[in-house]
């Protein structure tokens, strides 16, 4: 439990990082339409894994680069409009600072995911201190955007803390623990895994809502969840399953094994 | 140039596919709608490599096996009507015999391809006398349909002779022309590349094709088009980029080296 404050205060920057990015949201949807704004959310994947290499100098092979892209090629065919749905004459439509706007979500998304990883993976002190701090400055900044809220409607309304579980139903509560145990599970995923993990993990859950989707509430599957479900299973083997056992073809086994031989060969001699 | 009966007889195998292989198709739009048609003949990718391997006894690893099903779904892919479209309920609403049929037709499809890369390249003759063996059956096979019609139309409009270049102007040499020189640069990449070069060539052509009715057509490109087109380059650089070029990451390389550290110890001790 590291306790010295040059420590702690790293934890702020996420927080701020988030401030920032919930704001560039907002502002990009201003400019471009819901459609448009859900497949431009897929380039986080590809920002993650720039980041991830930049900053936490974590060598990707290029068979990994291209199963990252296919990731997000993958997600976003499942999500294009099927026909016979409403015309898209607004996709890609957009003004371009809509895009711009989208581009520098997309990076700060990325620049939060792998600052967190840096953070919790930076010493070996216990994960639950390292969510207590993260967590500290969250709440504070949100506290402070609530006492600035009360003092712009001169507290017409009584301080903050008396409205805060106004309107909690049963429902609610269900949805604060399940965002809270996802909070949980993300600094564990941070911690001992990484933000590739992460992203295959958001993509494959985003995948399965789909699918019970369909089940549950009716939904006609598209052709293009079908192929984006085969795109992204692809994708996960090209990343995770080690090189030999996808090129551990009879043919190359053997001509590694002549290598090898040379190899002996030449010692020997 | 082979010319004893046995060898050239083998020829005829490939006409007699094509002939059933056309019925089928004929037999299978009946049953299915254009849309499902088109995107079921993207399963000709994979039953061509699955007789690839089977008949031609050519080995493939998991990597290239996983660029082929992304190669069939990246086509698809490109082919699924957009949004604005008209409705799709018709769309995969087939009866089983479309579907069956539909199987059928991607693996005649695939059987003919493999069986003329086999025809081709089991001697040495010259592409040129293999090519006579192999347009002359297919010539004389159609022949035998236009005497066979000629018969049943007892001969009202005179022999097919007489009426075999009605109504051709300049546009229908040209085509000719082209489907002409298509089989015979066919012939050349079954001689002297593989089946599996064929469908990559075939898809990318595909593609370049949407690429250039978009351009000259005006047609607005569609994001699937777009998606279609990066799912299938990646599935190029998977098939035939040689894999120590994918995954040769510094990391790998270092873990390679200490391997084959290992192995020298070893015989010097």
């Amino acid at each position: 439990m590291t306790t010295e404050w040059k420590t702690v205060r790293l934890f702020v920057v996420p927080s701020v990082i988030y401030l920032v990015h919930n704001n560039v949201q907002f502002a990009t949807l201003t400019y471009v339409d819901p459609s448009t704004y859900q497949i431009m959310g897929n380039l986080k994947i590809v920002t993650t894994a720039i980041l991830f290499r930049l900053f936490l100098k974590r060598k990707l092979s290029i068979l990994q680069w291209l199963a990252i892209i296919l990731l997000a090629v993958g997600t976003t065919t499942s999500q294009v409009k099927g026909c016979g749905e409403l015309s898209c004459d607004s996709l890609f439509s957009a003004p371009i600072q809509g895009y711009i706007l989208g581009v520098l979500s997309a990076c700060l998304s990325a620049l939060a995911g792998v600052y967190t990883e840096y953070l919790m993976k930076k010493n070996n002190d216990s994960l639950y201190w390292q969510n207590v701090q993260l967590y500290t400055f969250g709440a504070l900044f949100n506290m402070a955007r609530l006492i600035c809220n009360d003092f712009r409607g001169e507290f017409e309304k009584g301080p903050w803390w008396q409205r805060l579980l106004n309107g909690y139903t049963f429902t609610t509560w269900i949805v604060v623990l399940n965002l809270g145990s996802t909070g949980l599970l993300v600094s564990w995923l941070m911690k001992f895994a990484d933000n590739i993990v992460k992203v295959y993990s958001t993509s494959m859950a985003m995948l399965l809502t789909m699918i019970l989707s369909a089940y549950f509430f009716n939904f006609r599957p598209t052709v293009q969840l079908f192929l984006g479900i085969i795109i992204c299973i692809i994708s996960l083997h090209m990343y995770f399953v080690p090189v030999h056992l996808l090129v551990d073809s009879p043919a190359r086994s053997k001509a590694a094994s002549s290598i090898l031989k040379e190899v002996t060969v030449e010692n020997q001699g």
